[in-house]
């Protein structure tokens, strides 16, 4: 795959799993919407500060996120932190009308806040091949990219 | 969810995700296919012998194994050990016509071996609700259970 593959990979997707490591010692995966993103870099989920899943990654935050299309046979799995923000800015950029449902309070709301997801490397998955994706490479073709909702963009 | 719904999500899916910690110490994810099941304690994966997160179960077997329908909003993570096997019975049982494209030696090919994933617990979500899944529920539940190829029974 090449790199803007991945990048499309990633953009048309609406969901993404996050995998960590739980209080227990388990291996966890969770199924999260995952729209915003800045490249191949940094990733922003909106979700609840009470979900198990923040619980963990506020006592570790070593994570990854996969990005995957069953019926194309792609996947990339994102090596890095995942870092629970509750930056007004970012709160405000992924609400959506009608989020009042998820959270009564509105963006201010304690239960809502932002995972931010930082990768630090990579390794993709297609049929025709599968590589490693290095710091300096996501570094590289990030310096181009702004922060957009990919799906958007995409599907427009 | 009831146990049977859980079961039947288990049981129409043609994919899971499987979640490991890599040798690095890296949170990792691996979309595969995952169609024989004994209920909800027990399923097959074949796969190759050479691939890294083989590699790495090898070396750790602690995994969760999970399955999601992205439209019904549903979901089933399972906790538990991935155990590397090269039973002949499993190889022959998940050998299907053509699979010699992927291992040209047949089902004695030393590429070709099966994950056997053993649940001790699960978690699992839908949009009306979110419980544990206890082993007990597990172990009572699978004693009615034959293993079988549930996507197949699913969708004949």
């Amino acid at each position: 795959m090449t790199i803007n593959e991945i990048r499309n990979l990633i953009d048309r997707s609406l969901f993404a799993s996050i995998g960590y490591t739980d209080e227990n010692g388990r291996q966890n995966i969770r199924r999260i919407f995952c729209v915003w993103h800045k490249g191949l870099g940094t990733h922003l989920i909106s979700t609840n500060t009470s979900s198990s899943h923040v619980k963990n990654l506020l006592k570790s935050n070593n994570a990854c996120l996969y990005f995957s299309d069953d019926a194309s046979f792609e996947a990339v799995c994102l090596y890095g932190k995942a870092e629970v923000s509750t930056d007004r800015h970012y709160k405000e950029l992924l609400w959506n009308d009608g989020d009042e449902k998820y959270y009564p309070n509105g963006i201010d709301d304690a239960d809502y806040c932002v995972i931010v997801f930082t990768a630090d490397s990579g390794r993709y998955y297609r049929y025709d091949g599968k590589a490693d994706l290095s710091a300096d490479e996501i570094t590289e073709f990030d310096k181009e990219c702004i922060l957009e909702n990919g799906y958007s963009k995409t599907n427009n």
